[in-house]
């Protein structure tokens, strides 16, 4: 069957499909992380991804999804299936789909051999089959592996075949294909900057955001905004198409600075940083050191903020106590707090606070006290309870108590959340002045 | 144009595709996640996963992706784009190419109603669509949302309609389309066995393991094994196709047994049950409590632990100590220990397991510090750098030292890993006498 589609060559590329190929991506243990990378760099370019599929090792399937994508997009990436075994056919298949022959390149053979010697030894017969190149295919180079990709060129579309592996795959893109793809698109690129809101459900988010972006919308260039809301969390992302970077900062700056006037301090980041990133940059901004003292949570806190590179520099001590036991000898909570307001209440919240300050020697203290569940809740305290509480220099002190939903993961991870942002509005709110108080 | 599908109906159900729609999964924000979870649910039942689409919100797009798949397997599995707004095409999409009228059924839009006036809110006129159903199509409920599913026959072959929230497909899945499913299906079911290596490479496994697994391969029924290692962690999937769960246990107990002899200790599960469960299991049945004492991991370890429900009963106590005043401080780390041997050290690890174990009254202290970069590293001690020990009662104590690599969130999460496996191996060569000399 000779393809249908009508030559038109060195048309923009602007819509694009990925094609995953491996059976294992169609198991319960894999999924296609590729595309996302691949959509992120395509996106920058101004090419839109139409349509992802993921096929198994079958050489059918394969040649049909290439086919159809040839048939509705300017672009197909395909991933995966280039390795040197019998189950790899994406080479065979895209060669069969463009009527191209298959031939050895003896360059390629050479660099496998070379790769193969610089570590003592042979190259398998195998492998021989990854140096079978479709006629007029350019042969991109892998320095992470023995599967070289390919660019073909077909009646003014391209198909670039890619290695599967992310760490083959990434460096690829990035040094071998985007320059390509540049100078094959449309000359217009997507701009992107995310807004993030913590502390305010996506609703709340959409009814003080909308009025805003639905201006934005109507603008020249046009911002294009979606609402991603997680437990805890609500992202705006603001997308723009221009030919220039000023011209997109111009109205993205312009969107951004009205939706972080409606959102006030609920916003906590214009620039993509996540909360803990936020939080280390006001401590650091601020020269304050912070410690911290969980119950429910159980050291997620303290992980989250040690996530950040340079977190060493302002968080001090983490200390989890489970039992009130614990609580008192490592904490120093006094056993009557407990016993008057038991140990999920903001008095004891407090104390864990100021006993992870004292222990930690720090400038502020945070204490998460709380019911995670499955066990544990009451009818006054039921599973999802937790109180929260910031203490500071100079008697600073807030608390905070919140049901949360979900099960025990979620309810930890939301817990976290809204303690690293109560650390955040106490830092926002002292405006520096912390800082004046703060140890030696 | 008419369905070119030749009739054959009531024939066994063996394969599947399934059709993703939504414009948000063709961004690099969203994955779509329902396919792993639908597909662990097909494969029990024997059905094969050939092929996974993500289409967007484009009728034209999604009745070729369906159309196709009808033409090659035997379920066809939609999910997404039954919301109330016109971006959402599902239902008149898939009408249209099975070429049957849609009409409203007036008991859905009673049921939206109700469900509308139990919030005190009056029903959108939008939410009239939800209710539009092809000729023929059977309604599945959504307890958790607006949109109901539709099960659909055509020739012989079914397609389902199911909304793209998890929390509104995995209930309806495993409630309403299981069974019919299980009716429908060849009788035959895939039955799975995960085992999980710590602390050995992939290919020291597979040296291992393969003589095994190849032996099972050719069994009857056969049991196929796959391979998936992540850093730190390898996992043998065994998987086998057999008419009963009886005679599947029967190979399954046989191949796990086996490796499990071939793997010995380095194999901690072959129950489907993660490292932390597997600690606390031991911990649970020695009738010891742990306290940890971190720095680099910076609270994953004690977080990993508390992840386990029922965790209070044998995780005490937690410290994260990131500088080596608070190592000295909170956890009692000698000056003198770490002025010798530097806070990276062996040394320092036992006193911190020991210092954790004392903070928590607990009969067991781990302790970690290392280099997580991307900052700290020396010639000596290069980033990835991480020295664990464990201490019990009664003077036993372990230390190690690894050198992991990636980046600063990889070497945590592998350090976590080796910290927990060695917990899980001195726990099992104690074999219980650990429990003899446990604190009151």
């Amino acid at each position: 069957m000779t393809p249908t589609t009508t030559p038109h060559s060195d048309r923009p590329l602007s819509t694009a499909e990925i094609v995953a190929v491996g059976t294992e991506l169609l198991t319960p243990f894999r999924s296609d992380t590729n595309s996302l990378f691949l959509t992120a760099g395509l996106n920058e370019l101004g090419i839109v991804v139409r349509r992802k599929s993921i096929v198994g090792d079958d050489g059918e399937d394969l040649a049909a999804a290439v086919r159809s994508a040839l048939a509705r997009v300017d672009l197909v990436v395909i991933c995966g299936g280039l390795g040197p075994t019998e189950d790899d056919l994406t080479r065979e298949t895209v060669a069969g789909v463009l009527e191209r022959p298959l031939r050895e390149d003896a360059a390629i053979v050479e660099r496998l051999r070379a790769r193969f010697a610089r570590r003592g030894w042979e190259m398998p017969e195998n492998n021989r089959r990854q140096a079978r190149v479709p006629a007029g295919a350019v042969v991109l180079d892998n320095p992470r592996g023995t599967a070289p990709g390919l660019w073909l060129e077909h009646d003014g579309r391209v198909v670039v075949l890619l290695p599967g592996p992310p760490r083959e795959l990434e460096p690829m893109f990035t040094g071998l294909i985007e320059g390509r793809l540049a100078a094959r698109a449309t000359g217009e690129r997507l701009y992107r900057r995310v807004l993030r809101v913590a502390g305010r459900g996506e609703s709340h988010v959409e009814e003080r955001a909308q009025p805003v972006y639905e201006r934005w919308r109507r603008a020249d260039p046009a911002v294009e905004t979606t609402v991603l809301a997680s437990p805890g969390l609500v992202e705006l992302h603001l997308s723009t198409r221009a030919g220039s970077a000023s011209a997109a900062a111009a109205v993205l700056d312009g969107a951004a600075g009205e939706l972080a006037e409606a959102l006030g301090e609920h916003l906590f980041s214009a620039d993509g940083r996540s909360l803990p990133e936020v939080v280390g940059a006001l401590l650091a901004r601020d020269g304050l050191r912070v410690a911290v003292g969980e119950s429910c949570t159980g050291g997620l806190v303290t992980a989250r903020l040690v996530d950040v590179p340079g977190s060493s520099g302002y968080v001090e001590a983490g200390v989890v106590a489970y039992s009130n036991a614990v609580k008192q000898a490592a904490l120093g909570v006094p056993g009557a707090v407990i016993e008057a307001h038991g140990a999920v209440s903001e008095p004891v919240a407090l104390a864990m606070a100021a006993g992870a300050r004292r222990v930690g020697d720090a400038d502020l203290g945070v204490g998460v006290t709380g019911v995670a569940g499955p066990g544990g809740g009451t009818d006054a305290k039921p599973v999802g309870t937790v109180c929260i509480a910031v203490v500071g220099p100079g008697g600073a002190e807030s608390a905070t108590t919140v049901r949360l939903p979900g099960d025990r993961a979620a309810i930890r991870g939301q817990a976290a959340r809204v303690a690293l942002d109560l650390l955040r509005r106490s830092l926002l709110r002292s405006g520096g002045e912390l800082a004046g108080l703060r140890r030696g």
